[in-house]
């Protein structure tokens, strides 16, 4: 067909009647707590003690709900939707109850006046269940607490599910934001051969909290023009007749669907076409819409004014308690539920059936889908070590043959990518590029490299979307991995705390199965910013992660290229976590062979023998311990130069791989009891500890152990600019001359004993700051020196 | 006139003297540590020996700053740049260089032969210069290291400086990340009539490092409308031979700005005119264009390889050397140079002089035009206090009559702005609008409220672009004040950090001047976020800017609406720091006059004698310690409670306005001393301490404070949803029931003789469960609390 087919009447008595019947629930889940049918007169005591929500956005809603229900139902279309605008929990919660999926998950929220009455006191009420698209809503993968996102999860889930369409409701308020702006360009890797479709809902109704929205008030045809800007066939949808919107938006979304199929077809059969420009949809209705029309003398509907509760005061004011029964009546309840409150025929007309239902559906609970992930033995990459420290490795760059090959053998899965703004080569992960390309559907010249429609390598410079795009990505089922310089993953802080949030509410929810772990590889770190300087120096994601759920997130700091195969096989086997690994991109010592760095991973931390001069059965004098690949670097350095000047002292090394195994056990699940701890870092001897990041995190993490108060630790301190490594490490006062100069501060009788020690320690470092000014590059003694683990 | 008069061919040479002649600097900077004027045959003694550097963006620049400083001679336009592309630094440098700005304000880096060899050897050079344009860039108030906010900075610098065009340069990697992609639409808040001009200046070079860029690739007539939609009228310059570019470029620069004048000339005159759609410039040219064209067989120029260094091997490789050599003599540096160096006349034709010249713009070293800000007495609104605890206001209330009448005092001067996410008036500072609008230049509904054109509120649902004007407008000499939920804060950390390593960095520069202090009112927060939920609780932007350079960041936790005035009357008055101010919008018990106020929050922290009953001259037995409105709401609540069950037991009662009191004097300039905090927590005492935000900020603070091990902090953990204010205490343990549980247990001997007291608290705790459960709201008992002042 080329056009569609209109509305008949009956199809049109249908959609509204569906539509009635989600206004009717999402009103009442805002105002009621008793008389949820309305058989009997209004009263204050069935209202509320505390009115919380939102009612601006829900009509509008309301009408996507129905109308991708219609097209689910008529066109046999498998769909999901994201629900952007904020707030949007009572008519979400209303969807998912009207079709059933609601109470068949929640036996006691059943579809029937008692169902109904707990629907409606439970919602934003303690115990109940919060005022956004949380994990407690069925069909939803995108909370919309924080606005900006929704969008770009929807790519994210539209990316490898070729039969997938996802609406995307985009409120006019979240399009201002920056993460919501840079997603219009997400089409522009959307493969339709292999992605499924989406098709972006702007909802322009007008307002914010206070203000009117910048798009709903262009010009029209400067809309137009923006829309088509972003590679849009915009489709509008203008009124607020609801007979005229409903016909409106059936024909929208049939030629939206018709203009999708046609695209995918094409490119299914091979067409040699340009990129499609995808259909959109703008929905332009009232704020409010079939709400109060003014209240106390003031206009509402279609205004700012109905952005939360239209009528505030119904426990207290018999006038707005007459006007809330009006407005509810108005949708004729009686003729939408029948005497038990059950949605008479005519209501569920357009439901689809069981897990075609927007809230049944596997891709909206990924843990239902996920499968684990055909990866290969670390040990096949593995680079050999005979002598620690010997050579060196580009961590990541090891790292890349493992991706590759999981690349290869989930060819035909494609349930596996990466995500990066612009990086995956500079972050030396490019052999992944032997197994697939970057994703791009835009235009290509000759020059172009590794570009290809149907790519798995995701790369924009936004990490916005790369965030975006993978959360959707793994909350939909499938597995991936966002590479990012590590000071920029700070742009996606607060993207990551609500994806913690979101995976720690879903643990409650029974119904609600594990997906994949969320994985960062932070690299191009703080230490190796040699001509980036101070602007890229950032370790501090890594306080910020460790700020929430701690059944939630990990963080990995690796030491050597075999650690770090380790660590990504871990995690790339994880579920339902925030995993932050920070690697090295630049040469860096090989440590351990692939069996001890796999037993060294498993234990998260533990006590280098080979690095320490500790005698069996006796206690260290001292622990230099290190997290992190630099860190660790300098304080093999600084044993080894121990060794060489003071041989008589008994040193502990003691390398820490997963950061939060130093958290006491009740804080943290990987957390090491009193009794391990005190093992590795006994509470009476000094422990120099050398940390990749802000040293005081050390601190925190440890601050119950009885070893704090002899704990000293060295690590980033904001100080650094354009400069060599070792360079920056002195800077830092976390150099392997320096740690040795602690270390003789801090065992007792050491200061006066290793004073020449001491002296010559800071006369290097004296010749370092002389040397650098003049030649620019860091003294010989240190560029040629390396781990003499031959010496032992 | 109405349409530009094109070049002469002597204007021609002239700009094309200027442009080769920083081009020329530029590769200089990239490669040469000796030969500066290539006076003798290239060897490889003479190159650096660590190229670093980023060619590509810089012929680009370049251009932009010939013809912006022709505009300026010319049109005797006032004028500043931002440079957005990364690492442009060798175009910045070098065109401050050759202005003579740089040379007088770094003598030693000259206007010769001897400063140019200066200025190159510098730049990424150990102890010298960042590859960005940092601080150290005459003219630069954007570094441009992270991408995503020139044109936000733009706009920032433009409001209120009616007289000012800022040319933006915005690359078309940058133009992929979300900030930037949100800030086209800030031309909607722009008053032709108050504030200057941005020209937009979309430099599409085709490539990021590795990838051709999204808006390169668009077809032409999508860029247009994506342009057009964005409310701009785009003039393209496009090509790669000089002569021509020039010619199109002098071309549009002289249209945008007829335009640019007649919009603000109808505007200032009253002329009734929908908003202007502003010129902007579409400058596409080569990457690394007039660079080698080919290296090693490989195109580089106008490909992703010219991005950083294309000719990479010039030490090592001759051929390499020579084709370096040949690219530098290509700009014939012998005409554009006499025998010492100095820039020939021609070369200088299009300069501006004095402090027109684009480095030496007082505009871009703000605080040489910075004002005191005429401040009204805080105790002019300061609420009465009679007894501590007995009423109540909002505290952001209160303080928005101090800002309506800042906002007054400022409406000539024009140098004072708020801004925030659409809740200026949701967090109660809608006081204001009696004295300005928000800023609105798009159409308008009858229904609208305290919108216009000449507004000084700055409201967008875009945090980023909030923080990025906030920053424009600071850096060119203004003042402001970002409120904003606390939670979302997180969604500018990254720009946070950035401002902080700015002032850092600028504080080294002797001639950058101290511009006033960037201040965030955090409210809306974790503690009451009754039906926004879980997604709305992060207290955690604290924690992230307490990582960075003490000597820039300030956190105010102000205990009620006294201690807000004073706190907001102390920022408004800093220089070069980022202040942090976190205070509650709900009604919350007023607990200090004025007077008492102003002195506890000069202190920053101090005992509240009134509030516990340690007897003079004893030690107490226990302190209760608090920082934040609701922990201290808490705290006192706890005293009471003990007052009346333990009337024996001696409690101190301390409040914490300033966090970084907490810190030792050696490591934050505010930190006390050992002594002043043993004279407030004495080090054998146990300290309840009821923290607003993550427990372990208060230990990560106090680690090295004697009285660490006896220090038992509460505070928020990640626990909560929608619910009552009092629930959310109960559920993090920081209700006053639990403090005084924790009282008992900590203090030796109570354990048995307050048991029965423990075991009521615990059970008043064991009530709310059940209560709240099933009536939704807080125990009447709590509800009806207040602090019982009166009984002393």
């Amino acid at each position: 067909m080329e056009s569609p087919t209109p509305l008949t009447e009956s199809d049109l008595l249908d959609l509204d009647a569906h539509w009635r019947a989600l206004n009717y629930l999402a009103a009442g889940q805002i105002y009621l707590t008793g008389n949820p049918l309305l058989t009997e007169e209004l009263r204050p005591e069935h209202i509320k003690p505390r009115l919380l929500g939102h009612w601006g956005t829900c009509p509008g809603l309301n009408l996507v709900y129905t109308h991708v229900n219609r097209v689910i139902s008529t066109h046999g279309q498998e769909a999901v939707c994201v629900w952007g605008p904020g707030h949007g929990g009572p008519s979400v919660f209303a969807g998912a109850w009207l079709e059933g999926t609601y109470g068949e998950l929640n036996p006691d929220v059943g579809r029937d006046a008692a169902g109904m009455g707990r629907l409606f006191r439970q919602f934003s009420f303690p115990g109940g269940v919060p005022s956004h698209a949380a994990p407690n809503v069925p069909g939803s993968f995108h909370e919309g607490g924080e606005l900006g996102y929704s969008l770009a999860h929807a790519y994210g889930a539209a990316l490898d599910n070729p039969d997938l369409l996802v609406a995307c409701v985009i409120g006019d308020g979240e399009a201002e934001t920056g993460p919501l702006a840079a997603s219009w360009h997400a089409n522009k890797f959307l493969d339709p051969a292999h992605d499924g479709a989406v098709l972006p809902i702007l909802h322009l109704n007008g307002y914010k909290i206070a203000n009117p929205t910048v798009l709903a008030r262009l010009d029209e045809d400067e809309l137009d023009a923006l829309l088509r800007g972003y590679g849009h066939e915009p489709l509008y949808v203008t009124g607020s007749d609801p007979a005229q919107v409903h016909r409106d938006m059936a024909a929208a979304m049939d030629t939206a669907l018709l203009r999708i199929h046609e695209a995918q077809r094409a490119a299914r059969e091979g067409e040699e076409r340009a990129r499609p420009r995808w259909p959109m949809i703008v929905l332009r209705t009232p704020k409010g819409w079939t709400g109060p029309d003014e209240v106390d003398g003031a206009p509402v509907e279609g205004t700012w004014r109905a952005h939360q509760v239209p009528l505030s005061g119904v426990r207290d004011n018999p006038d707005h308690l007459r006007q809330l029964e009006g407005w509810l009546r108005s949708y004729a309840p009686g003729e939408l539920f029948d005497g038990e409150g059950r949605p008479v025929d005519r209501v569920l007309a357009c439901v689809p059936r069981g897990d075609r239902r927007l809230g049944s559906s596997p891709h909206a609970n990924g843990g239902r889908l996920v499968r684990t992930l055909p990866l290969p033995d670390p040990e096949k990459y593995a680079v050999p070590v005979d002598k620690p420290g010997t050579r060196m490795h580009e961590p990541t760059r090891v790292l890349g043959g493992l991706l590759r090959d999981l690349m290869e053998r989930t060819a035909d899965r494609r349930d596996f990518r990466l995500f990066g703004p612009d990086e995956t080569a500079s972050n030396r992960l490019q052999d992944v590029y032997d197994a697939t390309d970057k994703a791009w559907q835009a235009a290509t010249e000759p020059t172009d490299e590794h570009l290809g429609r149907h790519g798995r390598v995701m790369e924009v410079l936004s990490e916005h979307l790369c965030q975006g795009w993978l959360e959707g990505y793994v909350l939909s089922g499938r597995h991936g991995l966002f590479s990012s310089y590590e000071a920029f993953a700070h742009i996606v802080s607060s993207m990551a705390s609500q994806h913690v949030k979101w995976l720690q509410s879903a643990r409650d929810i029974p119904w609600r199965v594990p997906v994949a772990g969320l994985n960062y590889l932070l690299t191009s770190h703080v230490w190796r910013q040699d001509h980036n300087g101070f602007s890229h120096q950032d370790p501090g994601f890594v306080d910020h992660v460790l700020n929430k759920d701690p059944h939630t997130v990990r963080v990995y700091l690796p030491p050597d290229a075999n650690s770090l195969l380790c660590v990504a096989d871990h995690v790339l086997r994880t579920k339902d976590v925030v995993n932050v690994v920070v690697a090295g991109k630049q040469p860096c010592f090989d440590w351990l062979d692939i069996g001890q760095a796999r037993a060294h991973c498993a234990r998260g931390a533990g006590i280098w023998e080979w690095a320490g001069t500790e005698r069996p059965g006796s206690r260290p004098e001292v622990v230099l311990a290190c997290a992190g690949d630099v860190p660790t670097q300098e304080t093999l350095a600084a044993a080894s130069l121990l060794r060489t000047h003071l041989p008589q002292l008994s040193v502990r090394v003691v390398n820490v791989v997963d950061m939060t195994r130093l958290q006491p056990d009740e804080e943290h699940p990987h957390g090491m009891t009193e009794r391990e701890f005190e093992a590795l870092l006994p509470h009476d001897v000094p422990v120099i500890f050398a940390y990749h990041g802000y040293p005081w995190l050390v601190h925190r993490l440890t601050y119950r152990r009885a070893v704090h108060p002899n704990l000293h630790v060295r690590g980033y301190k904001e100080m650094g600019t354009t400069t060599t490594p070792f360079d920056m490490v002195v800077t830092n006062d976390m150099d392997r001359y320096r740690l040795v100069m602690d270390v003789i501060d801090r065992v007792p009788g050491l200061a006066v004993r290793a004073a020449g020690v001491r002296q010559e320690m800071a006369d290097v470092r004296q010749r370092h700051h002389a040397w650098i000014r003049e030649h620019g590059t860091d003294l010989p003694e240190v560029e040629e020196w390396s781990w003499p683990g031959d010496g032992r």
